[in-house]
């Protein structure tokens, strides 16, 4: 079976052509990663990921982790897969060569990840966890942290956990109750109860670092009074490594619809022994410090949602060119022979639909992963001031947008494959089931449209909404030049409907309350993302255009990117307009009925 | 755990006050149906399915059918279901008292089967499949076939399925290969492998009779060569009893995502045995008899995947009533307890979008299930005809739009659960799974497109379309006497927007032919079966506001199925006035690029 990977050719077009990534390279941090570098590092990991990630997808899912006598199990390929990954020094790619990493920008190590989401989220879940954990600790701990905990996770020895849900708290923190009491040595014991605990346990690492939200005793109320900590599973001996246990316990497992192979767990911390934890970060500054890895975690999701998206396209493209069926709609003689799927006018708008929203997400968590490299290297205050904003604003975009579509695209994707695509014969099934966690977990997609409007959308007095408007502008002035004139207006008339919602909201909220602005939240965020995405579709276009002009090769796969382009302007951007119409009218019936009329 | 099914005052609600089914009394056939019988019928279908069907979902999804000494088992609880299903006489609710049935109107029949797609589709299929079957033999079997099948299926003794698709030809029938011999006696003796046969094989009853289209020797090419053939598991014995194997034999199961219950099957016919039939209809014209069933059959589908729209809105109001989470954007005083997060904003919006497809697709079937009642017993022609007409044009419309829009209702059902939407633990994971077949089977929704605006539209010189306009219009007019102008007048801007795109796509394919007139025919489906849907509401508004004006009592159901309606209008309508203008300007950039290009 095709490996669901996105290509090759795909990978160069997004990194080089257009994002340019080894311009990186002028940036002393990333002063090594020429192309060659990031050639062959993408070159080792698209082998992993078919050779070592991509055979167990559907195993893993079948044989979900099982608790056998007190342990967890895993399928063995599982432990073989991240052992490769592991070998390759992927747990480091991200960090410096001063720790141990491989210092590479961090749009080529998400490019990284795309290949192992796709290949087999589930099982990539483990180091993915375990890499923003480390980064986590990098920004946020202290000496020791870094070199007890963080140290072992770069070389991929322990592994990390985020443990912030309860089982009473599941989307508000506020209201944790996990309690932390001063030891009087500088640690802290932990007490509690955390739920939805991916990678809470198994054996693919002699330790777990757990990264645990908790309550001081006599901090205040509220996510004001939340604390960070880090629980080992196994304290550490005086040479660093794992000795006897940390009281933390199994209390079970979660089974469900889909991402089975990466465990779930619900994890008792100081219920029958002492549980020792250290501050990280401040004291009730847990939260800052987790969103550190809370906002890595939502462009991972909207980024593995687009690699999962790419999978189920690849699959069913595969699919419709073999799979002959039927005959052309203008040409019904039955002694003809039956043609490919390929040849259906809805099959092939299945396929661009698709095309248009997995790779419309995959350009832009791509696009922002390069931010993330401006930003962190940025010399002046205010340029980093403007791509941290820029981030802030995207963010709940990219998570909530493309784990949305990026299931649509799976949806489709089964569709294609018919009733074939119904059963486990075929991976499309699976990739809808396990792409359906990703608008639930790391916030709902509910939880991120209310960020968006409530909170990122007024930031710094609007900068950041007008710096976007400003990019988006750019690029449909461009277009003029590009022979892409008709999206070029297209998107600039979006972004100035998106302007003008954005404006009546907030006045709504100043005159009415954050209620009354809210109340349709999920629709702004949806006007929002199809605005953001015709616009990095805009951007592709304009880059296979120019290439098309400059080189005879490779012209038909520079045409599909111009034509999903168009699809997505033709078929989703006018969406913008009706959105913006409900936006303005401001029609609320869900609010206006008493409870019990549903 | 609640119960799924809608709710009594929601079918009170649907046959009674709005389509007032206790009239049909006045129809000959169904003389005594009157409200009392169709009240003791629904209460006895909604008791049975929620005490037999509704308690095994779970675990004829967890426990699969599989094959155990060359038989099929099935959880034990779907024989206790169907044998309580069969003792109530239900597989004979709407066969005539002649035919050993209990005569009731067709809509009455299919508010019983909801009930029992929504607490347990997957044990439900059974039974629908065979009533289908029987209807068909009821109109094209021979006496001896009624006596020796038809009777039997309606006792609930021999159960029933259709053999359509072999592995070659799934959607394209005219490229089936099982043959037909005659055998000189007036049998036939046939010789294929079926596809996708639900119920094809299982021990529920002592016989199953296969409705097998083949090819007898010699016929023409394509669907024009197609006949329908009676082939039951056994052979009868003189006196009809189920004697000796008839060379159907079971080569495997397929494996789905979802409707795990339901048995799916790969058949051979006549592999190693002699497998005798006999000809249903006439020779060559199978599929036009087959058609009889299947379209029954795609009303079921849609009514179905209403059902589970149905019961994951249920499930989800009820978790969204019980589980507390945060508090209101207006008041984030973290001392105040959490509340329940039925009073989310958001929340309210899942809840309402899914009530407003849910419902909205179950008013439809329920209307056209009546629409079939009047057709049967229309005494004069040209309303026959009219009738007709009518059904044959919604058919698609019903399958496509419901099987969309209800799979939608259950992803909100369990975004509202979260991460615990997302387990095993609750329902609405499995009706996600389960609902997604009903896109795909009997005629995939792009098959029910293009059958929509390439066939349908066009019977009879559009009159059938120019029909269902006059219906809509009727009811916007209305509206404007019933305090519900505004909807009045966007519905009916809606039929005059949906008429314009009918009448450039007709146009266009007259102009360009078939293949540009249906390039982006899935617009067109959504479109029209939004405009329907719009009308079902308003006509369900308008009851609902009438009745709030007689009585006092119950006004918060009412206040909900306005609300509902002005959701629909608000937040759905208006992406009709896009898809007419992507369906205008007729953009079909998926038909421009080189089949490598994707």
């Amino acid at each position: 079976m095709t490996d669901p990977m996105p290509t090759a050719r795909e990978m160069e077009f997004l990194l080089h052509d257009w994002l340019r990534v080894a311009d990186l390279a002028s940036r002393e941090a990333y002063a090594h990663a020429d192309r060659e570098t990031i050639g062959q590092t993408l070159d080792l990991a698209r082998a992993l990921a078919a050779d070592r990630f991509w055979p167990h997808f559907a195993k893993a899912d079948a044989e979900e982790p099982r608790v056998g006598n007190g342990r967890v199990r895993l399928v063995p390929e599982a432990a073989d897969a991240i052992a490769a990954f592991r070998d390759a020094g992927f747990f480091g790619m991200s960090f410096a060569a001063e720790d141990g990493g491989l210092a590479l920008p961090w749009v080529v190590t998400q490019a990284v990840c795309t290949l192992f989401s796709a290949a087999n989220q589930a099982t990539f879940a483990y180091p993915f966890l375990t890499i923003a954990a480390a980064n986590l600790l990098k920004v946020f701990g202290t000496d020791a942290q870094k070199r007890l905990y963080m140290q072992p996770m770069i070389e991929g020895r322990f592994f990390g956990t985020m443990c912030l849900s309860e089982p009473h708290a599941g989307s508000s923190l506020a209201d944790i109750r996990t309690r932390a009491v001063p030891a009087g040595d500088g640690t802290y014991r932990l007490k509690g109860t955390k739920m939805w605990i991916s990678g809470g346990e198994h054996e693919l690492a002699p330790n777990i670092v757990h990264l645990v939200l908790a309550r001081i005793e006599g901090a205040p109320a509220g996510v004001k009074g939340i604390s960070l900590f880090a629980v080992p599973r196994y304290r550490l001996d005086a040479d660093g490594n794992p000795g006897e246990a940390n009281g933390v316990t199994l209390a079970g497992l979660n089974h469900k619809m889909g991402y089975r192979g990466t465990v779930n767990t619900l994890l008792n911390f100081g219920e029958d022994a002492d549980c020792i934890g250290t501050l990280v970060g401040e004291e009730h500054r847990g939260l800052f410090a987790m969103f550190h890895m809370m906002n890595e975690a939502r462009l991972g999701v909207g980024l593995s949602a687009a690699a999962q998206a790419c999978a189920g396209y690849r699959i069913s493209l595969d699919y419709a060119r073999e799979r002959t069926q039927g005959r052309p709609v203008d040409a019904k003689d039955p002694a003809a022979p039956p043609v490919p799927i390929i040849a259906h006018a809805d099959v092939r708008r299945m396929l661009l639909a698709q095309k248009a929203y997995a790779e419309g997400g995959l350009a832009l968590g791509l696009w922002l992963a390069r931010l993330i490299d401006e930003q962190k290297t940025a010399e002046d205050r205010a340029e980093r001031a403007r791509l941290t904003g820029l981030l802030d604003l995207l963010t709940p975009v990219m998570k909530a947008w493309t784990s949305h579509y990026g299931l649509e695209a799976n949806f489709w994707a089964i569709q294609i494959l018919g009733g074939a695509g119904y059963t486990r014969d075929f991976p499309v099934e699976q990739l809808y089931r396990d792409n359906r966690l990703n608008p639930i977990h790391e916030g709902t997609n509910g939880i991120q449209a209310i960020d968006l409007l409530g909170r990122k959308l007024g930031l710094r007095d609007g900068a950041d909404w007008r710096e976007l408007g400003k990019l988006v502008r750019a690029t449909a002035k461009r277009a003029e030049g590009g022979g892409l004139a008709d999206l070029g207006a297209a998107l600039a008339a979006a972004m100035d409907t998106a302007d003008r919602v954005a404006v009546t909201l907030a006045k709504r909220g100043a005159a009415q309350g954050a209620g009354a602005m809210l109340a349709n939240a999920w629709d702004f965020l949806r006007l929002a993302g199809h605005t953001v995405i015709a616009w990095v579709w805009l951007e592709q276009a304009l880059v296979a255009r120019a290439s098309m002009d400059e080189s005879a090769g490779g012209a038909t796969y520079l045409q599909g990117k111009i034509a999903a382009a168009r699809w997505f302007f033709a078929h989703e951007l006018p969406f913008v307009e009706a959105w913006a119409a409900m936006l303005a009218a401001g029609d609320a019936p869900h609010l206006d009925i008493p409870d019990d009329g549903f």
